[in-house]
């Protein structure tokens, strides 16, 4: 079977060399198309990234070669995965589509929109089929899907099985956030080294009003948010990769300590749907008082794991618990990734 | 007029040197013992601190030929501020308030006991007449008072003027806890750079139980706990000084987040007991959406200061808001001053 | 006396805020002027800085509502302080100077100009009189004065006590370098923290070249190199304030490593030099082995020491130890009002 | 062909567990016994590390259930890697070489003895037969290799090319180490967060002198030191993984940068001695100015790479460079596993 060629949007950034790592040698998908700003077009990726590969570990052999191209609609690809800021996201991924690409966007600009699904498959894989009322709707060939911020994403998959098993009325969150999170250059180390910032511009707004779309209801042509109420505060902290998340919640059902806890161990979404990139784990459960903690358990399931642990009572709402999670992996490289094998299950590309 | 005799008990830990510095230049308290384990004893304060002394500024001069002592109740002073571990504490303060001594204590131990005053100043400067039931009751010449965790101080100055202006009915917090915070040598390097701890032995169970004596009403023999409900998250991070806290209120009475605002930037407490060491300010607002940090705000009013900002609305109690402070300072030796000063003007001592 | 009116260029980067923050209670001087970027200008300096001092002390209150300018030469000062980029000090300090201001300039862009003097007062205060024949050769009734490199300075004042008493044959350096020497924004934070960068783009270059110079012998209308060989390799830490830099020397003549000691000791230059900002003891020695650290020493003598320690024997030079140092005081705005202290003593201002 | 059993001493410490990590999979090599204090002896591997495992990647399964015992030599193996600290192994590993085991230590006890072998397979596997001597002189059954310091091995495989191809004169040293390199808890959190601490018990003895005895000429019976001067200055940095190390070397016979450029890159050792864990390239060289850097470069090949870059002119001695390593692997737990693959290949166990 030939594979489904890929073209990358924003490969230079951190989360688009994150992309091309990720998929050097992935069962479905290889990548055709490496593109960037105007500035880094025309060298091949290997000049272009000479000083600003950012990862601990090579270049993969694959992409070294290929000549970055500008992020245009004429790349040779089936389907965009696009790490795009979010300053050029917006025109560019709709151009992509228009002209018959599949994107599959990592990017904030359209997460929020009516007919554009926002999609963790564990949760809510039957959103792709928004896609058709996208198409419908704007008179594109190709369409545009998206997967969450980085904190929402690892907040909802531990959310997940609380939600299906005792309904949710309310969520409290505060993060901790890495540097990778702030792309690059990003956060400079005066601002944070022996620090912390208790501030990320326009984070908390995206963790409070995406989960509601997530666990939202699709009836064919919309989807209907569901009705807990989130509220955030989301730190930066002088961590490399892993966000680290303290959760309460209330319940709508009263529940034992000990069903909530098989709730999280127990909890195996899409008995069907087992895509490449899936964790065989999508949660994690450790029992350490002190865990999950960035340095230890950040690269769980190959980094596609939302770690939980620390689950007990809490004095305010019913309980609380500590999620941590690959920020640039499972919250958005992966997820992208994860995203596009969706696609091709559910037929949209390939 | 005759200066009142400070004696130090453990003297050489992280808070231990803080109240050394901080009492360099103190217009009442001159400190004429500094006490340690047995392994100090006999040596100057020079010589035993010759590479353990861990603050930016030198050994002040008056503390450098002092001869440490043993921990006895055979201290030459008026009042012994104690620095202890908790696991020395119990019986040492006990020891020194059966002798007569006042002694003004930072350690856990008996914070709790019902006869014993847990004393912020700016919030329940009557309970220090707890001491005469304590007397009393445990037939004590002597006395001990103590001041409150470093995390529970600095979120309950924030908390006064809410409390006095609306009520409060529930308080959910979440700790990024500086490394000062659990001594020396305390958590091991390997532990906290580039990571997050989501644990603090025993942190969360101070928090959620020290706000309730702290805001309680006394009744000449007994203190009746306030009744508000507090749900805690305790974290450690890589940051020398000043703990970050992330809170959220639900009031008792309805509030526009104007009178909140007004709340902190007019919280003017104990209009005539200025105590020597009392900050200006207790509370500084900080309108800068990033701020308060620990690098830029932990040493306002001389590290005396409970820096807030980011007040908000809240998704799911009623407001959220920020609140840094100095632990050591504030949060541990410069509240043990605070109380000192205190049973002075209340004419405990001196 | 009336004061000396004293204009900042570059007030808005990190030493540039130094300089703001030194000048608040000085003697000699009165800041007048705040210049920077055109972006800046016109604004108060409170209202540019809002989101932008970093340092751990408020703006001084008599520099928050001084209205920033562009950085012309139409500024109502005696003389400029220059804490510009290399990127734009070039033109605009000699566009002072041509008008008739005094430059202390911080800038390395004319540090090794035959005619400009690279002056540490503790070492070359000599050299100022090159100003004569600078004017002479450029036609300028103004003139240009620079200090060195932020290492470089440490470094010599450590090697001065060497080089009067043993002569100096060749010196190796090892830098260990500060984040805030390398400006705002600076090092992105996901490149230092938990790392090490072996490079700082020129900087081996100013430290071997600089001192040469600085030790050099003034005659009238040049200045003659010094003839010591120098090597440097520059290191990026993970710290926020002071350099660290391990140092190995072969010296001239033989020397008791007693007497080497004694020569750090007892450095006490320019007896009677003695300007505002002149540390007490430019060289502080510190005895104990794990000394001087950045986290305790960098603040000695208000920054304004070069700390010294573990001095012993090398297998290959002669002697080597450890010298640090802050790298914004002592090492820029610090060393750029001494400059100006010392040019109004030689009568070149005021 | 059945496996070589292998017994871990001190396998609870930084060291220790990483050889468990590493013999997971080995081809020789198979772990039956794990030792350790008593206070560890008789629970499970698991059981003892529940809240100490250190490395981000879980405990290998073979070991979880492994039953912990003394460091006593009745341990059922062939070979025993010894992580013991130096304070236990001096005695606890002759008492294994008289009971007739094979012994390879990471302890720096017994690396200067006259009849015991130092070894880096690339440098000096001849060394090895000085087991013969040393089993002859001390009447041992078993016997003891060892491995360098962590710093000393990364600098001499470093130095290796240049001592073949041009000789070596003398070298200078300043190292950069990270963390892990001082165990655990090792330095506290508040030593070092914002901090270089220009000092490291005992570690500039050992670069100094261990690499005379690596690089030193076998003759049957003892090793004849080589003749080149060392000298070193040792840091500790706030960086987990990887030593970073500024030299400088002095050559016995002129060469071109191009010559030394080709010997780095060219370097091959042991044309024949191909062991299990032997990096394909011993010396890894990185043309970009800013590399090698830990976060970046610490785990080519593994971990078992030197990583050299910035070759360039030295204006004192002759040429400089950078040279970074993984400590716990190349630097300590590959070190010794190396070394139990040369004595297979040797003859001397299996």
């Amino acid at each position: 079977m030939a594979k489904i060629s890929v073209g990358i949007l924003g490969a230079t950034g951190m989360v688009g060399q994150t992309l091309v790592q990720l998929l050097g040698k992935h069962p479905w998908f290889e990548v055709t198309e490496l593109a960037a700003s105007d500035k880094s077009a025309g060298r091949t990726y290997e000049e272009v990234m000479a000083s600003r590969w950012n990862i601990s570990s090579e270049i993969p052999e694959y992409a070294k070669d290929i000549k970055v191209k500008e992020c245009l609609p004429k790349l040779d690809c089936d389907i965009a995965l696009s790490a795009l800021d979010s300053g050029v996201a917006q025109a560019v991924e709709e151009d992509f589509a228009k002209a018959g690409y599949a994107v599959s966007s990592n990017a904030k600009n359209h997460r929020m929109d009516a007919d554009v699904p926002l999609l963790i498959p564990e949760i809510n894989a039957d959103h792709a089929d928004l896609i058709k009322e996208q198409q419908r709707h704007r008179g594109w060939k190709g369409f545009i899907v998206t997967d969450p911020n980085c904190s929402t994403i690892h907040m909802c998959i531990a959310l997940k099985p609380l939600y299906d098993n005792f309904g949710l009325e309310k969520v409290m969150v505060t993060t901790m956030q890495a540097l990778s999170g702030g792309g690059y250059p990003g956060v400079p180390s005066m601002d944070i080294v022996d620090n912390v910032i208790p501030f990320i511009n326009d984070e908390e707004d995206k963790v409070e009003t995406e989960p509601l779309k997530i666990f939202g209801r699709f009836s064919k042509t919309r989807i209907d948010p569901a009705d807990f109420g989130v509220s955030a505060q989301c730190n930066r902290v002088a961590v490399k990769q892993g966000h680290t998340e303290c959760v309460s919640v209330k319940l709508s059902r009263k529940a034992d300590i000990e069903d909530v806890l098989a709730a999280f161990k127990e909890f195996r979404p899409n008995g069907k749907l087992k895509l490449p990139s899936s964790p065989e784990h999508p949660i994690v459960y450790l029992k350490n008082d002190n865990r999950p903690q960035p340095k230890l358990d950040v690269n769980l399931e190959n980094g596609m794991a939302s770690v939980v642990g620390r689950l007990r009572a809490c004095g305010v709402l019913d309980y609380k618990f500590v999620v941590l999670g690959h920020n640039l992996i499972r919250g958005a490289a992966g997820a992208a990734i994860l995203n596009a094998e969706l696609l091709k299950v559910k037929g949209y590309i390939g």
